[in-house]
């Protein structure tokens, strides 16, 4: 059921991106860990099997950039871009990443 | 801006619940600390603060069953009550939590 993998993809990119856009400015060293932990649970958890292989896969290749809001915005942006190629989607330019996702907070 | 608060609540829900209805019915202790552990972070990271305090208040509350597939997956849906009773929502009947998220996979 491609429909379903689809809305699924799209919800978590939705969360994931929200939460990099609202990640702290000057994190502590706490909440980078969390930021870095919680990306590698979810690429364990992912509820389809051929894209959580892909992601760990990913996270080995590019691991996550917590230094800063800007920079986890960035390459969980980047990171996405690599999903997209493979896909043969087009690639998103991530200077808007920024206004595209509102979390509404 | 309720409208995008509203859309990524939606998105979340849809992204966990599919989430514990793929976990393992026989999850290794393993797979038992990931998922707790992952809860956590979401309720520490995710982007909005008021409804981030809620869920950890209700983590406090309810800890995450991860025992199988269904004590998950039924524990998922009773918190998703809980925080539909404070929004004034439709309680879901959680027999119905399989048959509703579909993972494509
Ligand atoms: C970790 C992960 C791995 C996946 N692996 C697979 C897989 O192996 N096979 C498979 O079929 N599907 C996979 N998916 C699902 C896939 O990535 C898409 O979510 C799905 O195909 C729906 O695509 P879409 O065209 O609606 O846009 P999506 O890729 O879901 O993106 C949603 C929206 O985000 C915006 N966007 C696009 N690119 C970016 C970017 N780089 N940065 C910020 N915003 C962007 C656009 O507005 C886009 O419409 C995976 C999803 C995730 C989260
Ligand atoms: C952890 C968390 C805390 C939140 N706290 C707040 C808050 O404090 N204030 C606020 O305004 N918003 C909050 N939200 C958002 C809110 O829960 C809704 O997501 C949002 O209001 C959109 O609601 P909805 O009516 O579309 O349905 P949602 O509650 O988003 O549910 C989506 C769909 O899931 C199904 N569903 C409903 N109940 C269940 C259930 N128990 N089990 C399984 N499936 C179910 C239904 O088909 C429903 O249409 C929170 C979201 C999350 C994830």
């Amino acid at each position: 059921n491609e429909t379903a993998k689809a809305e699924l993809g799209r919800a978590t990119w939705k969360l994931m991106h929200t939460m990099t856009l609202r990640f702290p400015k000057k994190p502590t060293q706490d909440e980078r860990e969390a930021l870095n932990s919680y990306f590698h649970l979810m690429s364990r958890l992912y509820p389809c099997g051929e894209c959580a292989a892909e992601f760990q896969q990913l996270l080995k290749r590019f691991p996550p950039q917590t230094s800063s809001r800007l920079a986890a915005s960035q390459w969980l942006c980047a990171l996405h871009n690599e999903v997209n190629k493979r896909l043969h989607k087009p690639i998103f330019d991530c200077a808007h990443v920024d206004s595209t996702y509102d979390c509404g907070c």
